[in-house]
């Protein structure tokens, strides 16, 4: 369409997606309007949104800095800018957006593209809601998966079979994670366990595992770890499996949307590219999570069960109580000592210790160990577990001596206390997390939440309720006002209704 | 959730929307990811989209030249950042990608933060895919349309009814705004027409209005020369009507949709806001436009009317032919030749002069005037209409004594000629479009086609087909290179496909 011309670049790192900010002059000579596309020639070609603006002059171009390696090009070279029109893979979003069935290359296609930041957000955004209205059948999702696992690594185990799991996630302190590590290692399983860091949540396993131990690793190291002490608590982010994932999510959390067909794919992308072989899925169910009800719980069960036949891993689901966090602890350190005081022997809380054992123990069944749950518990009780964390956290440069003693959460404390007597009737997860966030959680490794009620309990007019914890007394202080604006607890006498009977006359 | 923290600001036109860029350090104290949201205090307090960024220092942050007004701010300022959550109108939007209906009041909060800018084009593309595929109801529509009309300025005008059309568009070439305009105010009637530039096309109303008067004007001149000449010619862009849809189109651009409650909402917004009391739509129908068949044309002609209704505005279409471009020529300056002669007298091309007396025709009749067309056709026959067409020239500093010879395009020309002998079989709008546009239509004026041969019409082999003109050798080149590549005529012998009669045995 447009016409060809020659610009003298320069780079600063001003977007977060690759563009060309051009003067009101050069975009009419390129043909080009705000959102449209110009292909730009260094050594190697790439192309880049246009911004038209008046902060450059006329003849030059602010290059985002992500561009300058893709172009092979320095400050003040002089390329050529031309009008480029959009990838094909956005003809297959339309495609979509008219609930079209794609096929495996359309698929793979808008995946690389992603990849390639060939797409823009606002492409991105259509995409995920489009797939957000319309979905995707199994085979679709099937082939969403693959295209994932093909733009990223792969990491190839000399030891077979592969464990896996995989958590939902959308319940606090869910900080099973390394007790099932330890125990299915020490029955002699391999279970090379990737996790991410909280997105949205007050505290992800990688945000409280990286209280004692390094996260961050190559694939190698996870490899050498994994097949040398059989478990492995390391950061998925680090490696680059699927990596379109972290540009999917900096577009759907705005949104408030995880669009089913992406959620799945982003799953059993990563479990694929680690080449599980057994993959153990928890899907926590309750109200503030993504799976509000058991009806819910058990389509994604089914979904998880297609795909895995479709993909070849042999998956199995575990639907898990959610309607308000698991065990008491909220944020990294206070969720690493409560995590680690159950792997020394502590019975408290059950809930952390009832969930993790019946995990592992489908993990172990699947092994072909019989009475897995039973063999879990035995192996926690003792001391076995605990040997095999002490193992994983020196792999990971953490102290094999570990005591939960060590984790000292956030020096300002604040006693949430009932403003009644009653019962605890409902706890909102979704308060807790935002107390917890405000109170510094996870980036502050001291702040969170101590639960000491949970349902069903009863409480005096005046009792604690819970703690917040913070590095930081502002943080304190603005935790402590959400927690009296949001009222997490709910509190009732045991006769929540009374239902009177008809009067007869 | 976050942290307020105290920060140095300086502004640069960096990006088409509010936008912060802020240090990764900053940015985790104020527990913000790229695309969150950050609340900016200065004397006023607007929001901004977060974008992390190496480029400012900790304690610094560049923000988008468009928020200096807004927060009443200058370079150097220290300001308050805090984290800020999405505005209430996602969840609107979240309703809309669930295909629920949506309220008066959810709908002007959608379209009045789109106006503010407080949705980022994330967020407006997910709003527009929604659309796109769940669409809306004609109440919700109205309400749309009101809800564009109320974030924009309004003429009123002292005269009454006020008569105005608008044609759907997608087929080049279609000149006969000028003539309507003309024909209608010579019988008397007013009718205050806004348009509009090019957005894909090669040229729009405005761009050939403009190369021989001007059609920048504020609310109160285009007022006063409707009221004292009947017509006006105006660019609709100039003023502050409906003026959401600028900031729609740029999204809608790059995504290639137009959802249908978009674009009824949005013309029909522009018509109530310069107070149209009667309205007739031409809806062009062909290949290549925006409405293929006579079957979505008639849907289309019934959402205006049953909108009409809903908004006190006397609604009628034409349902119009447009398989090849209407007329002649495409490009500002030979678009605006061939209107002007025939206004001078000239009955060619007759597609031009049929559709500009039709349309002209109904809008007679809406005012009571009995057989329009023929009045129409009397008015023009006369003079009466080129006559009215000279004030309103005037009116707009442009010349009294204009006449077509003025008008001169592209210095450079080059013909296209046929390589085979046969009928016009079709004629690709597209492609003449994308060759006009890279002749340099619209904005180098004398830039277009001029067609020797319409759909029908006997062609020999090394016959002219169309003429490219252009300001530019460099651009006409490119446009030929791109004629030889689309081949946008379709000849062929009468006898398109022979079909055998069955075989007897």
């Amino acid at each position: 369409m447009g016409y060809k011309m020659n610009i003298k670049v320069r780079f600063l790192d001003i977007s977060n997606e690759p563009t060309a900010l051009i003067n009101p002059k050069d975009s009419v000579k390129i043909g080009g309007k705000d959102n449209d596309r110009v292909r730009i020639d260094g050594k190697r070609s790439t192309t880049a949104l246009l911004n038209v603006s008046d902060f450059v002059n006329p003849g030059e171009a602010i290059l985002s800095a992500d561009m300058k390696d893709k172009l092979g090009a320095s400050d003040g070279d002089e390329l050529n800018v031309v009008y480029a029109s959009s990838p094909e893979s956005v003809r297959s979003i339309r495609k979509k957006m008219d609930n079209e069935k794609l096929s495996k290359e359309e698929i793979s296609g808008i995946v690389q593209d992603i990849v390639d930041n060939r797409l823009s957000r606002i492409e991105i955004s259509a995409w995920l809601t489009a797939l957000h209205i319309n979905g995707m059948d199994i085979e679709e999702i099937a082939a969403f998966t693959v295209a994932m696992v093909d733009t990223g690594d792969r990491v190839e185990f000399d030891r077979s079979p592969v464990y896996d799991f995989h958590s939902l996630g959308g319940v606090p302190g869910n900080k099973i994670t390394p007790i099932v590590v330890s125990i299915v290692a020490a029955a002699g399983l391999m279970l090379p366990k990737t996790s991410t860091r909280a997105i949205s949540s007050a505290c992800g396993t990688s945000d409280f595992v990286e209280t004692f131990c390094e996260v961050e690793m190559d694939a190698d190291t996870l490899k050498r770890i994994s097949e040398k002490v059989g478990g492995v608590l390391a950061w998925g982010g680090a490696m680059n499996l699927a990596p379109v994932d972290d540009l999917v999510i900096k577009v759907e959390h705005p949104l408030g949307i995880n669009p089913r067909a992406q959620m799945l794919a982003s799953i059993l992308s990563k479990k694929l590219a680690i080449g599980a072989t057994h993959l153990v899925v928890d899907i926590p169910t309750g109200s503030g999570t993504k799976v509000p009800t058991i009806e819910v719980a058990k389509a994604y069960a089914r979904d998880f069960m297609d795909l895995g036949e479709k993909l070849n891993i042999h998956i199995e689901c575990a639907i898990t109580y959610a309607d308000q966090p698991v065990g008491s602890a909220i944020g990294p350190k206070l969720e690493a000592r409560e995590c680690i005081r159950i792997l020394e022997g502590d019975k408290h809380p059950a809930s952390v210790v009832e969930k993790a054992c019946d995990i592992a123990g489908m993990i172990l069944e699947m092994g072909g160990i019989i009475n897995g749950g039973d063999k879990a518990r035995e192996l926690l009780a003792s001391g076995a577990a605990m040997t095999k964390f002490r193992e994983i956290v020196e792999a990971q440069k953490g102290n094999y001596d570990l005591k939960s003693s060590d984790l000292v959460p956030g020096e300002f404390v604040a006693e949430i206390t009932s403003v009644k007597s009653g019962y605890v009737h409902s706890i909102s997860n979704k308060d807790l997390v935002s107390i917890a966030k405000a109170a510094g959680a996870p980036s502050d490794k001291g702040a969170g939440i101590l639960l000491h009620k949970k349902k069903g309990q009863r409480e005096e007019k005046g009792e604690a309720l819970f703690d917040i914890y913070s590095d930081n007394k502002a943080k304190l202080d603005r935790a402590k006002e959400l927690a009296a604006t949001y009222k997490p607890y709910d509190i009732e006498g045991m006769l929540l209704k009374r239902i009177a009977a008809p009067r007869t006359r």
